[in-house]
């Protein structure tokens, strides 16, 4: 058994700065970096690119909706043409900070209100898989298990990889509890770490109304911009581990 | 003999338009293309890239300082780092479509302040050429004839081209005349196409004073922004045809 | 009788120019100014302004969503918090152009995307109409003839303005016929100045499919970013004043 | 002895936080509010005019140059003309908070890079000054004691208050000691309480090198940005009243 951990990173902004990226990092297997639309900037793209590389993280991209004021979580309109030439944008800008550091670009996973709306709507899905497979055929595009977006990458021929969620509730059906309610975030460490434990071990967690919901994973996501990021991303890590689950990035090339 | 023709393309910006590109991309033999920054967005960049390829004109990015308000045009401090990533980060952003469309992106050519700062603040001239290098060290460097860009641009192991306006008025030193003197910008087609043969052929030009001026240069600009350019951009063509130069490309890899 | 006509204008940005304000604005009696938010800037906002002032045009502010890349064309789901605080902000911005060149804000009329779901969503139409009393309770809102957005104006306690189109093809409903259908917009200034006399002497257009349609109008918008914009604005002065109607700014204070 | 105690707030970004303004607006008497041009956006400007509201502290604007991703912290060469109407454009919209929740603007003091600048280049100092009396000339103008831009304002016919830092290391001509420096900052509260009862009491601090330097001011800045930032605000209003110190707001009306 084995499981890639990745974790959102990137996402400061100029002066500002958004989650414990130095904590983080060295803690998972692969990273998303946000792409300067609705998080992050070249200074920052760099500087993140350099930190994965140090830290051995795979590096995807993490694209998001044109929207720094809303921080991606925002539904935009966008035409589906739109959509895939501003994530084809986004692929190159992170693409050259790669290239300058003499990484490889290996993934890509979508952001907030963009990754929500890819996951249910198909003519979305399709306009990300398109962009990704117009930059580089030989990305893996991640998505939230069981999601449209992950059919769409496979039907542009991608490799793909479903994602699930340690520290988020889910429903009986197996999307995730909305964040409207209180118990969207599991309430401490333990509880996230036992979730990883059963998904990646049983292919399974309890959903929010008791009930068994399956979920199969490739990559479990470690929030980066919640108080206590780290104490989480360390209970997941040692518990993983202790059940024996090797971390592990994506094999992207298999 | 022969030279390029350049123009600076691609410069609108969502629902503005700037420039007349369609009249103007046939009638060059090169095109530097916005990147996002000053100019240009993801929908315009990639019809941007199309149109030069059904043109046949060689791609190289026009990258600007970051500030679409002031069309790039306006001096900001950037240390030279952030200078460096800002760079980095548009040519990944272009080249993202011209990756998608088969073209090879062939050189680059700042645009505007960054322009006419890199052409004689030497720490500005080498953060510009050692973005371009950490990029891609096949690039050719495009800079004002004399400049320290282009002084940068073979320190840093680059092939650089030197740049001339068959436009533009210039001073006896062989900088441009500013705009500020109403006389900065040549009054028709006609003289601008007596300056461009006279640049080509004998390699000066008069300046504005009536002295003559040497100015070697591998392209000349012919600016889209300004009225009447088709008709700047075919005068100039057309008189370098009758005296026996050749229009084409720089060739980037001789 | 008597009609106000209004344009949209300042709706260029930075270098990028939109419209022919110069043209429009001697040939209306208001304009609606865009607040730097999809389109206008500082410097543009301050000469509208002082354009407006000179030619005698009452002034109002022409808020949109915050999106410059899509022109305010593209819907943002904002929550209504967001969109009050960020059309408050869009008033303020304008407001100290008045207050500079001593001229009073009279009205307000939403932009685009915004200004089409004002019109049929009424949690938006309330959130515009809330905004607008925030800022200053004596302003005017106009809306399109019939949508939610004057029901909401009225219910804020707002003097309200209903507003028809010279140019524009209707439904039997009263609803804009779609920019989708190539019929949108009426073919020539004759067919514009027809329609205007209609809606204002008669109350009522020809639709689209050939049939009467009820419109009630306090003013009629003649838009400044089609061709020809000036050529339809003279033909609809013309034809207005030919039979008899008075041309005059909404009267806000009665 | 009275003095008032400023800090610059309001300075998050969307979903960036930056600055403790909850636990340190409480302890000064008035707050300069970013105003979505370096930092702020509505949703922000509204919280924080709001949070003075709530704790009693005068309100003032804080405006900076238009460069979110810099954070106001980098040189633009605005043009005079630009720079005013970039300036009215943030004193208005900060006004449509103010006037929303019935709170009154009663001064301005620029930020970061236009506030070194306009307190020594006098044509910067004097486009701030005359955007502000251009809005409202009752507004009083912060700025460096013994700086241009407080000369500026007085030629303006603006009132003027003279800020002191108790925070930051002063150099032996009154300036402000350079971030540059290791030593640009002061240790610990107890040494910025010590200077600020020094500056008050004394009119004088102890600069960087030994020697006394003559400080006269009317307002002492508690900056928000760094660590710690409210227990140096407890430490210098703890000094100061225990010194017999009033703090108290800019007398602006007097």
């Amino acid at each position: 058994m084995r499981i890639d951990l990745n974790s959102d990173v990137g996402e400061s902004y100029g002066a500002w700065v958004m989650g414990q990226d130095e904590a983080l990092i060295p803690m998972v297997t692969s990273v998303n970096i946000a792409c300067g639309s609705h998080a992050g900037d070249p200074t920052i793209m760099a500087r993140t690119v350099a930190l994965a590389a140090e830290h051995g993280a795979t590096v995807g991209a993490h694209p998001g909706y044109p929207d720094r004021e809303g921080f991606g979580r925002r539904d935009i309109s966008l035409s589906t043409e739109q959509l895939e030439v501003s994530i084809l944008y986004q692929l190159g800008a992170l693409y050259a900070f790669c290239r300058d550091a003499d990484v490889r670009l290996r993934h890509v996973k979508p952001h907030g209100a963009l990754y929500n709306r890819a996951a249910r709507d198909t003519a979305v899905a399709r306009a990300v898989a398109r962009a990704v497979r117009r930059f580089d055929s030989s990305l893996t595009l991640v998505g939230l298990a069981g999601s449209a977006l992950l059919d769409a990458g496979r039907a542009e021929g991608l490799r793909v990889a479903a994602e699930a969620f340690a520290d988020r509730a889910y429903e009986p059906d197996g999307t995730l509890r909305s964040r409207r309610h209180a118990d969207a975030v599991l309430p401490d460490p333990e509880s996230a770490a036992e979730q990883a434990v059963s998904i990646v071990v049983l292919g399974r967690a309890v959903a929010a109304n008791g009930s068994n919901v399956d979920i199969r994973a490739d990559t479990l996501c470690i929030h980066g911009d919640t108080p206590g990021a780290p104490e989480y991303a360390r209970a997941v890590r040692n518990a993983l581990q202790a059940a024996g689950v090797e971390l592990a990035p994506l094999h992207h090339d298999e």
